[in-house]
């Protein structure tokens, strides 16, 4: 049944699950959002979406993947216009494990992800088990 | 006096805290990573940097002013090329507090923080105490 989009209390049209899983398939720069040393941070990563899971590599001895292993992350995806404000933002709350069954590991060795964040073969998961989105639309702009 | 630029562990170039707060300064889209509901989460808002203070507006009853008042938040910017993977990212941590002077508040009424992540007039400043950030340069890319 299609219905009225929904908004948020602050105007922002409110994604439903599917759409925001669309958009996160369409991009590969994410930031995860974690506490490293009992402070939290932001870090940028590459990142695949197979369809089930986010993918980020990692390199062990680094804080993200110190603070990625097993773990509960926040994970978001933006594409917003700073001129027009227009765009979109996507965030996923959800547990992270390290891939280790060395078959799967192999089939990523070919998955679309690029290398900068890391040089090294680990690969986390994220588990999309809380999604949300939001899309901008053009609004007034602030005063000069 | 002038020195080889350092680089982390994944080979990425280490910016100092000036280059940093110049980099901060000329964008106006960030990202905040909080705790809400004992969860970790992240939020897309529009920024302005005086120079000394991140600033954000916030309405009261949502989850970024719930989460952001008088605590310790994570603040990401980046400006990064998904095709040559070239760019860079800056994040702060430290603490955060509710701007409530009003002639404070009337003088940020005319500054260039454009609204669209609240309909309200609450400002809540972030003071940049830990300041790190990355330069991407253009690598190898991932395997086909």
């Amino acid at each position: 049944v299609a219905s009225a989009p929904l908004h948020d209390s602050n105007g922002l049209e409110v994604l439903g699950r599917e759409t925001c899983l669309e958009l996160l398939a369409g991009r590969a720069l994410g930031r995860i959002g974690l506490t490293s040393e009992a402070l939290p941070t932001i870090v940028p990563v590459n990142y695949w979406f197979d369809g089930h899971r986010i993918l980020v590599r990692t390199s062990p001895g680094t804080k993200l993947h110190a603070a990625t292993v097993n773990t509960v992350v926040a994970f978001e995806v933006d594409d917003v216009d700073p001129v027009e404000h227009s765009g979109w933002s996507v965030v996923v709350t959800g547990p992270t494990a390290e891939i280790t069954d060395p078959e799967e590991l192999e089939r990523l060795r070919h998955a679309p992800l690029p290398h900068w964040s890391s040089t090294d073969g680990h690969v986390i998961a994220i588990d999309p088990a809380i999604v949300s989105g939001r899309r901008l639309r053009p609004g007034p702009r602030a005063q000069p």
